[in-house]
């Protein structure tokens, strides 16, 4: 079924409305939704709402935050949320970002106290409006073993970049660094397929193709799988943005995350929330901005004319296929799975809010 | 043969002197080769004293570089290396980050005009001197094919970020962002083996396990192979590593990155040499040093108490390898392949320094 990206916005702020949030808020944070519908990630987007609406009927996340720099340098700031909704949180704190870079060229915010963010790529395509170059990390629930582990230490912790073109459209590059996003498991097993070697492992550590040990308590591997392939480097990367968006800002860190689904275990926590990081960069403040958008459209264009791999049609540019997800579905509308529809006709009845 | 490091490095210095650089600068380049061969990075250690030479000796290098700020504001500096030797024009431009990150909260430096800078983990070490948490990385000769391509159009770009601990050792993170550096590749020819699926193609763009391709023309492939496995999430953090280091900063960028081996074919420049990329950020900016210092200790140890995989001791932290090499080889020496002290012995003779 397909839905008109307005209804769903509209439907999604009304909600997060009942949940208590302002006007405003609950507005943006359908605004992070709608960034990950119109984009194809569609694990991350309204399909979510639920479990979003779950944490305000729970009283686990304080609708109306008030979220304050408890620290802060010419460039830097740390934020709290207040446990605030990350959808909220986020965009506010990488406003600060944005503002940092403004007056000291580069802006670099951490942020404890809040919760699951929405899509990683939202933060940096804000970025992009202002000519900046963006980035986002968070910690997530843990789901990933370090290279080596037989046991959930890491979330899927991913890293987004936006780099800002001239006549091209922009890069911007939104990854999980596991080696495949939960989504992925999910879907195999739904459709009871097996999963490639190096994606999982059983609930003891053993290498599986059964997608259905993830909910029998096995772990995501991080990119790079096994030592020979580099899982090594998959593990950094995931221990590098815990370390920025988790033990620096003064949030959980590695398995103490709190879930985003309010029915898993959580251990007693270690700091505030969930934690995120954001960045800023002023082009102007490197190279004067008509010289790097030359630059950066011939890094582009020579990308793209790389000699094809056999059987493909050569290398993309990072953000190109949510690009083309977005522009299809700013035509066609946002396509929704009959289970997601009955979720949020339950949701809609639950908060007294019209769907169709 | 073993060698003590001081004998390695004072080598080193002279010759270095004798190609014409200060002093001053040429002990400080034999400081960056001795960091890699005292924590075992042999391929980018005294090992290669010789391709540094030639850079001097063929005029591609400046021996007296004015390392100069072009641009900063508060926080950035982008920095003219003046076409000086990486292993000089890294550490300056490494401590004009340390130096904002002091005065603003954090630092970000870019680098055009420079040369091969050795590993790029020793930079984040010297802010650890300083409590700093640092970053270093850098573009460097084409090597990778982006996913789904058959040409080199990428470098190893790697990747160093280390983080200061309180009673722990700090975690270092090294990492080239290719599935494995072009040293396995080497090593596995000299051994007439084979190597894994999914670290090369042939010069068509054909999955290979003959190591002897990467000589014929073949590529790397960015960590995570292929699609499945998430070869385009190295393909990003190539990128990003390129448009950071190469494109903002004005120097040349992919696949006209001028090769450190100057008998291999340049491209027409796009910018001014080798780009490179530091970042220093000071933890007091974040929240107490002592808290971090606490959180981060807790970090360490709740990642060592993993569960292990099957067959394995379970996971380690960031650094581990490299600093047991460096606690044996601070005992016994530098071990030397037969072929470096004959190169060591030949560099020696034409640049009049006594080796052994």
């Amino acid at each position: 079924m397909l839905y008109p990206r307005e209804q769903l916005h509209s439907f999604a702020a009304q909600v997060f409305q009942q949940c208590g949030l302002t006007e405003a808020d609950a507005r943006l944070a359908a605004d992070v939704l709608d960034a990950a519908d119109i984009r194809g990630i569609d694990s991350h987007g309204i399909s979510r709402l639920w479990a979003y609406v779950r944490l305000f009927d729970e009283r686990l996340v304080n609708p109306r935050p008030k979220v304050s720099i408890i620290r802060e340098t010419a460039s830097t700031a740390a934020v709290d949320g207040d446990n605030g909704l990350g959808l909220i949180v986020g965009p506010k704190a990488n406003n600060i970002a944005m503002q940092k870079a403004a007056e000291a060229g580069m802006g670099w915010v951490t942020v404890r106290g809040s919760s699951h963010y929405g899509i990683a790529g939202y933060y940096p395509l804000q970025a992009l409006r202002h000519e900046l170059i963006g980035w986002s990390m968070t910690n997530a629930s843990t789901r990933v073993t370090p290279l080596w582990g037989a046991e959930r230490q890491l979330g899927t912790n991913p890293i987004a970049v936006a780099f800002p073109a001239g006549e091209e459209q922009p890069i911007v590059i939104d990854m999980a660094t596991s080696v495949v996003a939960l989504g992925k498991l999910e879907i195999a097993q739904r459709k009871g397929e097996l999963v490639p070697d190096g994606w999982i492992v059983d609930r003891d550590g053993q290498p599986s193709n059964r997608p259905e040990e993830m909910s029998a308590g096995g772990c995501l591997l991080p990119l790079g799988s096994d030592r020979e392939s580099g899982g090594h480097k998959g593990y950094c990367l995931a221990s590098l943005v815990d370390l920025l968006s988790g033990v620096l800002s003064g949030a959980n860190w590695g398995p103490f995350v709190p879930s985003f689904l309010i029915a898993e275990r959580n251990l007693p926590p270690v700091g505030k929330g969930t934690g995120h990081c954001f960045a800023s960069m002023r082009i102007d403040a490197f190279m004067d901005l008509e010289e790097y958008k030359q630059r950066v459209d011939q890094w582009i264009r020579t990308m793209r004319s790389t000699k094809p791999a056999p059987g493909t049609n050569g290398p993309i540019i990072p953000g190109d296929p949510e690009r083309q997800t977005e522009a299809e579905r700013s035509k066609s509308g946002i396509p929704l799975h009959q289970s997601v529809v009955d979720g949020l006709r339950e949701v809609a009845r639950q908060k007294e809010v019209a769907f169709d």
